[in-house]
C-alpha cells in the first residue's frame, strides 16, 4: 500500500495521476501547507525537506516527482507508464521530467516562493514580474521541441503526461493563456478526458 | 560511441565521471559557454535549451544530468552504477539526484545566474547574498539525512556520488567551508581517489 502526501494545486498532482493510472491501491493524505504542516515534526520525519509530494511505501518514504513517477511506472510494469526497457526513450522521458522539475517548476516558484532565494520586497516583486516571461520561454520550447504528440513521447502515454498537465495547470496563475500553445492546450484536454486524471482531480478535491 | 558536450566547472562533470566509470568509449567536446557557444545555431540543434551537458548518442542527443546518469548506468549494467533492479533503491537514488538538480544546483545558480529570474541589479545582489545560506541549508540536510556513507546510497557506489562531488566542488565559490560538513568532505576525498574521477578531471582540463 502506498500513501501519497500532497497539497491541492501542487506538483503532487503528477504523482497522484500516475498512481491512479497504475491500478495499484493507494491512499492520499492532504498536507495543510498553508498552515505550515509541512514543517511540523511529524511531517519532517516523512520528508526532511518539508515539501510535498512524499510517497510512503512499505520500505519507507520516497520524494521528488521525477523519482516518484519512474518508481510508479517500474512497480506497475504491465501498465506501460514508461519505456522501461528502452534506455534512450526512458532517458528522453526522464530528461523531460527533469526539465519540468528543475526549470519549469523553479521558474513558476519565483512567483509565490521568491523568498526562497532573496529577502528584499523589491527583489520579490522583480522576480514575480519576470515569471510570465520565463514560463512563456519554457512552454515555447515544450510546444516546439518536446511535446511530440499526441503524448509527450509520441504515440505512447507515459507518466510524463501527467507531469506536463500539472505544470500547464499553473499557466493561468502565471498570466499566460494556454491557447497560445495549441499543442499543449490540446494535450491538456486529452488529459482531462482520461478516467485516471478525473479520479485524481476528484480525490484531490475530496481530501 | 557517445560524445559529451560540457563546460569546465559545470554540472557536466557528474556525467563525465559516470562515463569514465562506465568503461564505455566516449569523447568529450568543450562548449565555450563564456563566448556564448551554447546559444549558437549549431549547439541549439543539439540542445535547444542552450545548456550543458548534452550527450550525443547514436539515436540522438540527450540532456539533463538526472536522466544522463541513469541512462549511463542502464547501458553499462555490469558496472552496477545504479540499483536498476530495486525500484525503491533506484527511486532513492533518483530522488537524491533530482534534489541536487532542482534545489541544490538552482540555489547555487542564484549567484552567477540570477538574471534568469530577475532583472534589477539590487535583486541580483540580494540573491547572491543569500546563496551561502541556501547552500548551507542544503548541505546540512545532505550531511544529516541523505549521505549514508561511505557512498550516497550506503555500501554501493552509484552515479549519485559523482553528482554529489560535482555540487560539493561549488561550495568554496559559495563561501562555504566543506570542512563544516565532515561526511561530505570525506566523501569528496574518497571520490578524488577513484581513477575514473581523476580521468574525468584530467580530460576536463585537457579539452
Amino acid at each position: 500500500m502506498h500513501t501519497l502526501y500532497f497539497a491541492p494545486g501542487s506538483c503532487a498532482l503528477a504523482t497522484h495521476i500516475a498512481l491512479a493510472e497504475s491500478g495499484l491501491p493507494y491512499a492520499v493524505r492532504r498536507v495543510d501547507t498553508k498552515g505550515g504542516e509541512q514543517r511540523s515534526e511529524a511531517y519532517l520525519k516523512i520528508n526532511p525537506k518539508g515539501r510535498v509530494p512524499a510517497l510512503v511505501t512499505d520500505k519507507g518514504a520516497l520524494t521528488e516527482t521525477v523519482a516518484l513517477l519512474a518508481y510508479i511506472a517500474q512497480i506497475a510494469p504491465e501498465k506501460k507508464l514508461a519505456p522501461l526497457d528502452d534506455p534512450f526513450q526512458l532517458a528522453k522521458m526522464q530528461a523531460f521530467n527533469t526539465y519540468l522539475a528543475s526549470t519549469v517548476h523553479v521558474n513558476h516558484a519565483h512567483g509565490p516562493r521568491g523568498s526562497r532565494w532573496a529577502d528584499e520586497a523589491s527583489s520579490l516583486a522583480d522576480m514575480l514580474n519576470k515569471v510570465p516571461q520565463t514560463m512563456r520561454d519554457c512552454f515555447t520550447l515544450i510546444e516546439k521541441d518536446f511535446l511530440e504528440g499526441p503524448w509527450v513521447l509520441g504515440e505512447n502515454y507515459s507518466v510524463a503526461d501527467g507531469y506536463l498537465m500539472t505544470m500547464a495547470r499553473w499557466l493561468a496563475t502565471d498570466k499566460i493563456d494556454i491557447a497560445d500553445f495549441p499543442k499543449v492546450a490540446a494535450h491538456y484536454e486529452r488529459m482531462l478526458a482520461r478516467p485516471a486524471v478525473q479520479k485524481a482531480l476528484e480525490e484531490e478535491k475530496a481530501a
